[in-house]
């Protein structure tokens, strides 16, 4: 039992205490807000009681006896509570109410607009409490002539420009990942973390607007002042570098590693670890400038590099490496989950939903005052009610009964 | 002038008051300063007086009378103080302990390692100041078998499972931006501001420790999961979509665009607004499973797609478009510039550097209370020296001429 709050959790991290609110669908917002509940905030996951969030039946499913209990949302709804509650009903919008009054953030990834017409726009939660953050995650953000468009993460890396850096000249791609999604997370957790030491301070919340173009367009490096400074505009590489050979993905005896001699010193190691010493003073190779040409780089230098990788797994290229210069084995997702240094990091972390055991990845927010992700789990639709509308908010069996009557809840 | 510190720069948004001395280089250190720096904290870049951040020379470069500015590190560097330290000398690591004692925050990216060689390991620091947060960003974090190895993006990328599942099945590519940098640097400011309230309530700082594998694994999506559920590994889909068709990239009149019918409704949306309404009913096409059947979509689906984004260009497609389907421009980084969206939410912003005006990313953290990265500045190297040694730490004349003249500053 939190005595702050009243909320009937233990809960440990930096962020004990905060109670936030968590509106959220799908990816971004669920994921912002599990950030959050990782380092200790209690988070509320609300739901509509008829339209739970839709990844609860997102793959992978697991599960005996036919049951499908999905891993996905397990992995992204981890150390939440969860109610159920319907918003668009007078009695709903109520209960929302009296938990902003005692809560410190509201996350939500509604489309824009939604939020008022539920009547439950910013300046309605300000009144209810004046410190009360606001974290909307939109795909295009609460303002501007493009903030009706729905939030695809496909937009995102499209319209923010990173789709056209991304693979090769000839089929720019989208990222292998929902990094639009991803991404807007991210930059609402840090935008709610700031906003609170604010309402820490002053009693005053904020309304963080977070948008996926906006935060795609933010990881694109110095794509937008190169642009505005040269106008040059910045293409895919695919598995080169605009200025480092040699450089890429190399095969090996059993797949596949990434080397870069990003420096002349870098060249040397590698050719001091792979017993080609005589090639330091080569007079063809011997500076970044000469490897660089494209000649002399296909001729002589993509052979050497093929060869030294060619000759070993990525297991013993990995340890002959060591410290000295850039290589890595390109591993696939089975070879992360069995490296022994992403273990010692509790990058993979074991997480219950249903009574179904899952493994998922681990935050990589690691503090030495410790966090709380380890053997958490996810919630069930409504699975808290009663510890949040009678324990916290003090609501009577009566009154539980009637919205639950009433479909409110 | 700011009461409460004593340094001299009047700073506005939610982290105003909050020092943090920077010691970082390139990407990932500075990138997390510079976001904490736009919300308002005064930031004190410190740099080696004759070993600076390298990436003050990094392209783009620009300026009058041959002179080479840099935007890369005016984006990057924006609305920090600079000054000069030689860390290393007895009166530079003092001078520095004397900051952390009136400091909140220290962001390092070193090798794991170096601050204890210079005697400012964690212990050292809260010594002087129990309160201080130490954030360390590297390549693989500050314990485990691979801590020793160096930063390198491509590295995170490969090592952290990312690169397996980019570009296409043939050929994964490492992701065309230096994500393993960026998500770094992101989290690392979610947990310099998560210790950051911890600190603030019961005066004890923490140690954050970040890994660029750590960041690059929390990006994969449910690839992780889906593997310790199912066996199943994730490979790269190239511009398909796993389970929806029609999906991908679609040549248009000026371009390309995406198009992406994630559902049924999707797709008669799209069918309408291309005036296709019979193909709504088709009984050939008329769900998503008929229309995922590989060779209904190759010979029926594809074609329909094809002509309908042919007939126009990317702004007549985005305009029909409007919220009720997903498509959206493929845009290049000039596009994005130019899109008055991208500019209302002041994505594109001036920061002057040197003299030299630049046009940089904005924040992605919109704010309504408010934030200070518009017309920003970065720093010379020791260009504050005076504000902070003089005005901050009390220095006289004398003992800044003493550690000029022992070149400690």
């Amino acid at each position: 039992m939190n005595n702050e709050t009243g909320i009937p959790v233990a809960r440990s991290g930096p962020l004990t205490g905060v109670v936030i609110l968590d509106l959220t669908r799908v990816v971004a917002g669920p994921y912002c807000a599990m950030l959050l509940a990782d380092m200790g905030a209690t988070v509320i996951k609300i739901e509509h009681p008829q339209d739970p969030d839709l990844t609860r039946e997102f793959p992978p499913l697991q599960g005996a006896d036919g049951n499908a209990i999905s891993g996905f949302f397990a992995q992204y709804n981890r150390n939440k509570m969860a109610v159920s509650l319907n918003l668009k009903q007078p009695a709903g919008r109520q209960t929302f109410l009296d938990m902003v009054r005692k809560a410190h953030i509201v996350i939500e990834n509604f489309r824009p607009g939604t939020m008022e017409k539920l009547s439950l726009d910013y300046a309605t939660l300000t009144e209810a409490n004046p410190a009360i953050i606001l974290t909307s995650i939109s795909g295009f953000g609460q303002q501007g002539p493009n903030a009706p468009r729905p939030a695809f993460d496909s937009s995102a890396q499209a319209s923010g420009g990173l789709w056209s850096m991304n693979g090769t000249v000839e089929e720019p791609m989208r990222v292998g990942t929902v990094l639009g999604d991803l991404s807007a997370a991210l930059y609402g957790a840090i935008g709610t973390l700031a906003a609170l030491r604010e309402a820490d301070r002053t009693g005053h919340g904020q309304w963080v607007d977070i948008s996926q173009q906006d935060s795609i367009i933010s990881l694109t490096e110095n794509a937008l002042v190169t642009y505005t400074a040269t106008g040059k505009i910045t293409v895919p590489e695919g598995n080169g570098h605009p200025f480092v050979k040699p450089y890429g993905r190399y095969a090996c005896k059993d797949g596949y590693v990434f080397f870069g001699a990003y420096t002349d010193k870098f060249w040397r190691e590698a050719c001091i670890v792979f017993g080609d010493e005589a090639l330091i003073t080569d007079p063809e190779i011997d500076t970044m400038a000469k490897r660089f040409n494209p000649d002399v780089h296909d001729r002589r230098v993509k052979p050497i590099v093929e060869g030294w990788c060619a000759r070993h797994t990525k297991a013993e290229l990995e340890a002959m490496t060591g410290a000295r210069f850039p290589l890595s084995p390109i591993k696939g997702i089975d070879e992360v989950v069995a490296d022994p240094h992403v273990r010692q990091r509790d990058m993979v972390i074991p997480v219950q939903y249903q009574g179904v055991d899952f493994e998922v990845f681990g935050n990589p927010v690691k503090l030495s005052g410790g966090t709380c992700e380890q053997h958490a789990s996810a919630p069930g639709v409504g699975q808290d009610n009663e510890a949040i509308y009678a324990g916290w908010l003090g609501k009577d069996e009566d009154e539980l009964e009637t919205l639950r009557r009433n479909g409110v809840i």
